[in-house]
């Protein structure tokens, strides 16, 4: 049976859930896919080396809009990382774990060279 | 200037890296969006409606591996939330931002009713 948000909240008191919450808003940055990139000191040539695409390929990717989850699992796992998306509510966030697995084939992630 | 992964982890001491981590671990339940759909109390029909596609698109949205980033937004913001997409690495984690304007027009989301 599916879990009940008021579940997942009474396994922690108001107090420490704000505080979580202020703390990964301390840590975390937020940036778009290329300077996510330069921050991993990677150029595009790099990534599109790993990806088996064309520069100007990874150059697309990054100037997109929207994509495919798992276009955008192969452009971060080429830099070493992986993809978590959650779903956040003001009552509490859960991972989404649905698209875990996808591994997109590389002519899928953009144009193949 | 992109910034780089070892200035975002020198802000944070390493005890107290691990420690959010943990939380965060502790905190965090991971479902499908069938489930999380039940956990919010809600029915597809009633998805539907909040989407104006049919109850049919609903649940094939629900079976799906791969999705445009855009549809699942559109789907977690019929539930009342949002979608947080962290690229996650060894060093620590970064938001991605490069989508969070998206609202993906309804008859995209899935075939409209």
């Amino acid at each position: 049976m599916a879990r009940n948000f008021n579940e997942l909240r009474t396994k922690m008191s108001p107090e420490r859930r704000e505080r979580n919450a202020q703390r990964v808003k301390e840590a975390l940055e937020a940036m778009p896919l290329e300077e996510l990139r330069e921050a991993r000191e990677l150029t595009q040539t790099q990534l599109a080396q790993v990806l088996n695409i064309s520069q100007g390929a990874v150059s697309k990717v990054e100037r997109r809009a929207d994509m495919y989850i798992s276009t955008l699992r192969s452009y971060v796992r080429a830099m070493g990382g992986d993809v978590q998306i959650r779903a956040v509510f003001p009552e509490g966030e859960v991972l989404i774990n649905q698209f875990e697995d996808l591994a997109r084939p590389k002519e899928d992630t953009a144009k193949a060279s």
